[in-house]
C-alpha cells in the first residue's frame, strides 16, 4: 500500500490528492458536487484510468446527494444526466465508462425503490468499485511479480502507481511488489512529456518508497534499451481492444517498437475493466487531442514562441504484436490475445 | 539567409544571440575575452556543432588580443593554452576540435612572425571559418533539397538552423531551401527534451520564416511516422564516424529505429567537418552526460521531487544501417558509407 490516499470519500466530500500540484506541493482538492468531480477529471486533478473510474463513481453519489430532495422522477433524471456528463469527462479511459455504466445499471435496477435506498446503494457501489480496484491492483502486482527476474532493471512510462489507482498501482504496483519481495530491482522512469507524470508523480512515489531509480528524458529510453540496460518494460493502459491493441500514454508505442527490435519483453499491466470488449482492434480507438498549452507552456511559463501550431495527442496505440503479455488481476494474458481475452468473458 | 546574426564579431567583441533566453527574449551575449567564450559554449549560450566551431575560433582571437603585449614566447604559450581550454569546452562536437586544430596549426606555422601579424592571421582565419560555414550550409541546403519531394512532410529533431550555425543551418537549412524553392512543405518539429531546442529555437525560426509547421512532443513522433504522416526525416550531427555512425542530440537514435521499421527515409545533414576520420565507428564516441537539473527543473522551477536520481545523456549514436544518406556540402553520401566517406579525403 502507498503512504497516501489518492481518493478518499469522507463527510460528504470527495477528497483527491491534487496531482497537478505534485511533487512541489501536496494539496487536497475537495469535490462537494459532481460538477467539481467533472472538472477534477477534465483538468487532471485526478488521472490514471482506474482512479478516474473510482472518482467518477463517487461523482454519481455526490449528484444523488444533491438531488435527493427532488421528486423521484426528477431525481432519477438529474442523476442519470450527471452520469452522462461524467461519462464524457475524459474520452479515452474505458474504466470511466465502465464505472458509470455500473452506476446506470444499478440506478435502473433500483428505480422502484425509495430515493434514500437508491442513494445508499450508489454509495455502496462506489465504495465497492474502490475496494475492488484495490484488490485488483494487489492481484495484478502479485501476478506481475512472476515475470520480474532477480536484479531486474525495469523501465516504465507515465504514472501507473497508487496515484493512478485507488491504491498500490498497476505497472508501478508490479514494481512495488517486486521491490518489497526483495528482488533488488532498479527502475528507469520516463519523464513522460508533455505532462511529465513520470517526473512529477512516478518519481514522487519511487522516492517516497525508496525504490532505487533514475528519472530519464523519454528520448534516452531507446539507447538504454539497445545497450541492454533494460530487462523488462511495464506500462499501464487506458483502453485495450479485443485483439490486445492497447491505448496508453503518448510515447508507449515508441517504446514498444524499440523493445521489439531489441528483444526486450514489453508488458501491459491493467485491470480487466480496461478491456473494451466492444472494439475489435486499436483502429476503433479515438485518440484524445489535448490543449496545445501542455506543450508550449510549463508551469504557466511559455517555452515555445507565439504563433507556433502544436500537435498534442494524449495517447497512442501499441499494436498487439509488440506486446509480450497483459498482466491482469486474473493472470497474465499472452498470445493469441483475442482468444485469451474472450475466455475472460466466459 | 536567416533574419538574425547568430555570431557576430565587431569592435573587439564577440556577440552571440543568447540561445538560453529564446524564444521569450532576444538578448545578445557579449564575449570580451576567451574565458567568456568558454563559458558561452559550456553553458550553451551558443550551441550547434558548426556554431560552436566558429565561436571557438573567435575565442582564440580574443585570447590573442588579450596577450598581444606579452613577449612572443609568453604570447604563444598563453594563446595555445586558451586553445587547450576551448578545445574541451564541449566534449562531443567535433567541429570545435576541428576549428581549434586549424588555429593551432596556423599559430605553429606563423610562430616566427610578429605578434601583430599572428593576431591578424588568427582574425582572418576565424572570419574564413565563419564564411566557409555559411557557404557550406548553402551547399548542404542545395544538395539536400534534391531529396525533398513536392508537398513533403518533414520531421526534424533539435535545432539545426541558423542558430546552430553561422547562417542558414544544416538540416533546417535544407528545410529552408525546400520551402523557398516552392515545394509546399510541412514540418513537424520535435520539442527535443530535455533542453527543448526544438520548442525554443526551431519553432522560433519556423515562425519567423512562416514555414508551415507543428511542434510536437518527442513522444508523438513514432505515431506520426507509423501513420504515414512523415515523408522524410532530416536531423543534424555532432560527430560522424568513418562507418557513418552518427552522434546527435538524444532522441535521434529512437527516431532512426522507428523510421527504419516503417520505411521512412532518414537523413543526416552536416558539413564534412563533422566527420571524425580518426574513429572507425560510433563505439568510440564518448557521450557527454549533462547536469541533472536539465531534467528536474524547467526555467528554474523544480518539476521532479527532491531526491530522485537522473540519467541525462546529451547525445546518442545512430548506427549507419539506420541512415539513408548523409547530406554534406560535397554532395549526399550513401552506402557503403566507409568507402564513400574515405573518398572525401582524397
Amino acid at each position: 500500500m502507498a503512504q497516501f490516499n489518492t481518493i478518499e470519500f469522507k463527510d460528504g466530500v470527495l477528497k483527491l490528492i491534487d496531482q497537478r500540484k505534485l511533487p512541489l506541493s501536496f494539496e487536497i482538492f475537495e469535490c462537494k458536487n459532481y460538477r467539481e468531480v467533472d472538472f477534477a477529471i477534465k483538468d487532471m486533478v485526478v488521472r490514471g484510468a482506474p482512479a478516474i473510474g473510482v472518482t467518477a463513481a463517487y461523482g454519481v453519489y455526490l449528484a444523488a446527494l444533491e438531488y435527493k430532495n427532488l421528486t423521484k422522477e426528477e431525481f432519477l433524471k438529474e442523476v442519470l444526466r450527471a452520469c452522462d456528463i461524467l461519462y464524457v469527462s475524459r474520452p479515452t479511459a474505458v474504466n470511466l465508462m465502465w464505472a458509470i455504466n455500473r452506476m446506470r445499471d444499478l440506478i435502473n435496477t433500483l428505480k422502484e425503490d425509495s430515493i434514500d435506498k437508491i442513494c445508499d446503494a450508489i454509495k455502496d457501489e462506489a465504495d465497492k468499485i474502490a475496494k475492488e480496484d484495490e484488490n485488483i491492483n494487489k492481484k495484478i502486482a502479485e501476478h506481475g511479480n512472476n515475470i520480474i527476474p532477480q536484479n531486474a532493471r525495469i523501465l516504465t512510462h507515465c504514472n501507473t502507481g497508487a496515484l493512478a489507482t485507488s491504491a498500490y498501482g498497476t505497472a508501478l504496483g508490479v514494481i512495488r511488489e517486486a521491490h518489497y519481495s526483495g528482488k533488488n530491482i532498479f527502475v528507469y522512469a520516463d519523464e513522460t512529456r508533455p505532462r511529465l507524470q513520470g517526473a512529477r508523480l512516478t518519481a514522487f512515489e519511487l522516492v517516497k518508497e525508496k525504490i532505487p531509480a533514475k528519472l530519464i528524458p523519454d528520448n534516452a529510453a531507446a539507447t538504454l534499451i539497445r545497450d541492454g540496460k533494460v530487462d523488462v518494460i511495464i506500462v499501464g493502459a487506458d483502453r485495450i481492444a479485443l485483439n490486445g491493441d492497447t491505448a496508453n500514454k503518448i510515447g508507449t508505442f515508441m517504446l514498444s517498437v524499440i523493445a521489439k527490435v531489441y528483444n526486450v519483453p514489453f508488458y501491459i499491466a491493467a485491470p480487466t475493466s480496461t478491456i473494451d470488449f466492444n472494439i475489435e482492434s486499436g483502429k476503433e480507438i479515438v485518440i484524445e487531442e489535448r490543449d496545445s498549452r501542455e506543450v508550449t507552456h510549463i508551469e504557466g511559463i511559455r517555452i515555445a514562441p507565439e504563433g507556433i501550431d502544436v500537435y498534442n495527442p494524449a495517447f497512442d496505440v501499441t499494436p498487439n504484436e509488440n506486446i509480450t503479455g497483459i498482466i491482469t488481476e486474473k493472470g497474465i494474458i499472452t498470445k493469441p490475445f483475442r482468444e485469451n481475452i474472450l475466455k475472460l468473458k466466459l
